[in-house]
């Protein structure tokens, strides 16, 4: 049994997980960002607690305890050096918690390489040595699995897979460069894209989708465009091909510098399931550089929000 | 001792290297890959032979031989997949060579991956634990290091740091693919680029060094525009920035990507040292990712052409 933390902007979330890499127990509290970082680990440390004597277990059952943070992080010291979504600089998160728990056997990673982690020991990439995970949501996160370990370089700040330019002097993107693959391959860009074609598109179902949801106060979303392409609406279809495009254009760099035995899709863009996966599959088929040894595969990760915990409790 | 060997296009050069990695004694043939495989290979048996005899030593004294091959390498079974540079197609490269020499100790990998491996051996990134080596040539070659191994995927034909897309839709790439970094930092570009301003500026010193090679049957090299760009020349001046900003945006995404303790450049571009390396420092700094973090150095690779009979020596 271990324990998996997965810290984000708007919850924390643990589980105790089992040898079968099986969440047994769950816990979870709102991150409620704007109180201080201290008070914050205060508090996820009350839950680890509780969540251990809620299950009858002591300490020294569910250790080492892992945590999935986002940012950039120093797993050496367990630092948390920067991290916009919690608005956390140079913060000594594993300290506190060693303090608080009184145990030393606490380890941290940046979440996204736990994600990675939990869908290489539970999820569809179990039983892969290699596996490239990027997430599909507002921006356009990456994990590396190596040797079944989680790379992320000298520094540990690497893996930043949403930011290879892949259209140089493109669109703008949130690090500051122009073109990344995250400013073309992120829910938000697809969303973008989904707004393009219905302008261009006026009498469209995509563009009578933008109405309606513009109308109850909201925005078209991913799913809006998918469903409106499966019904054959030429304005959705462009948006979708111009979305898979360069997300295929960013696969296939990846396959031709890592060529892992998986690459998998997470965040919210995959649930559109083989609607994505067909024309990714085919594109990267026909342009990858080598054509003379077997691919990798492209799938949907599994695990959801439950990678990143799993992940952190496989952490070592 | 080991022995290393370079296996090219037009020569194979072997090496004995002794255990401080410097090679102690040399041989070489021309490959005439018109010939045969089984002929150029039994060339090479016989050179690797004589080089164990005129050192005075026997088989067993000098094994693992390690062998570096360009193309696509089954390193598990020792065939050579597709080697454009020999015109080989499923070549068994390492059981040929077993037969003649009498040994079953000997390896083959990718020969870009060698050359990254000798400079992590004995070369510019001597210690290091992780490498990225950019071979800037007639084409753009990758080597990857991980853990002080070579890292080239599931099936072995990754680390085609060259074919990564980096301006979508742009120059059409030997690949078949637009836009690849090969098409936009091999020596080949930076050629391109050079004729282009010297034709833009037709008073300028380039257009003068490109018209004095033309009359002597030459064309205008890398070498040519750096000269002239060190010189103070507007059109030169251009066409290496224009080089060197391509080359920075392939490289601030293998910084993004991997955070190597090191990313060195080999090849004839890597001859204009800080020329090349001055401006490509002060852009990854600009547009990397994460700047909490020490970045890794970037360093022209030190051991040339012997890199490649280095590292296949340490093939294990």
């Amino acid at each position: 049994m271990n324990i998996g933390v997965d810290i984000g902007g708007t919850g924390i979330k643990a589980g105790l997980v089992d040898d079968q890499m099986r969440i047994v127990r769950r816990a979870g509290i709102a991150t409620r960002s704007s109180r201080s970082a201290e008070e914050v680990i205060a508090s996820t440390g009350q839950m680890i607690q509780k969540l251990i004597s809620d299950a009858g277990l002591s300490l020294s059952e569910v250790t080492p305890i892992g945590l999935g943070c986002p940012g950039t992080v120093d797993t050496a010291t367990g630092n948390i050096l920067f991290s916009n979504n919690l608005g956390w600089h140079n913060v000594p998160l594993v300290d506190l918690l060693k303090k608080q728990l009184g145990t030393d056997r606490i380890l941290v990673d940046n979440d996204a390489n736990c994600a990675a982690l939990g869908e290489v020991a539970a999820g569809a990439a179990k039983g892969c040595s290699s596996c490239i995970l990027l997430t599909l949501g507002t921006g356009v996160g990456g994990g590396i699995i190596i040797d079944k370990k989680i790379y992320a370089g000298f520094n540990h700040a690497g893996a930043e897979l949403g930011h290879m330019v892949i259209v140089s002097g493109g669109e703008l993107c949130t690090c500051g460069r122009r073109g990344c693959l995250e400013s073309y391959a992120s829910a938000t860009a697809l969303m973008r894209m989904g707004m393009e074609y219905a302008g261009k598109y006026p009498k469209s179902k995509l563009a009578e989708a933008a109405a309606k949801k513009a109308a109850a106060g909201s925005r078209l979303g991913g799913q809006d465009i998918f469903a409106a392409a499966a019904q054959g609406d030429e304005a959705a279809s462009k948006a979708v091909s111009e979305y898979v495009f360069y997300l295929g254009e960013g696969i296939t760099n990846l396959v031709n510098i890592f060529q892992p035995e998986k690459v998998l899709l997470g965040g919210g863009v995959s649930a559109a399931g083989e609607q994505l996966l067909e024309p990714l599959r085919r594109q990267v088929a026909r342009d990858v550089f080598c054509k003379e040894v077997p691919l990798p595969e492209i799938a949907v990760a599994t695990l959801g929000n439950d990678a990143g915990i799993i992940g952190a409790a496989c952490l070592s």
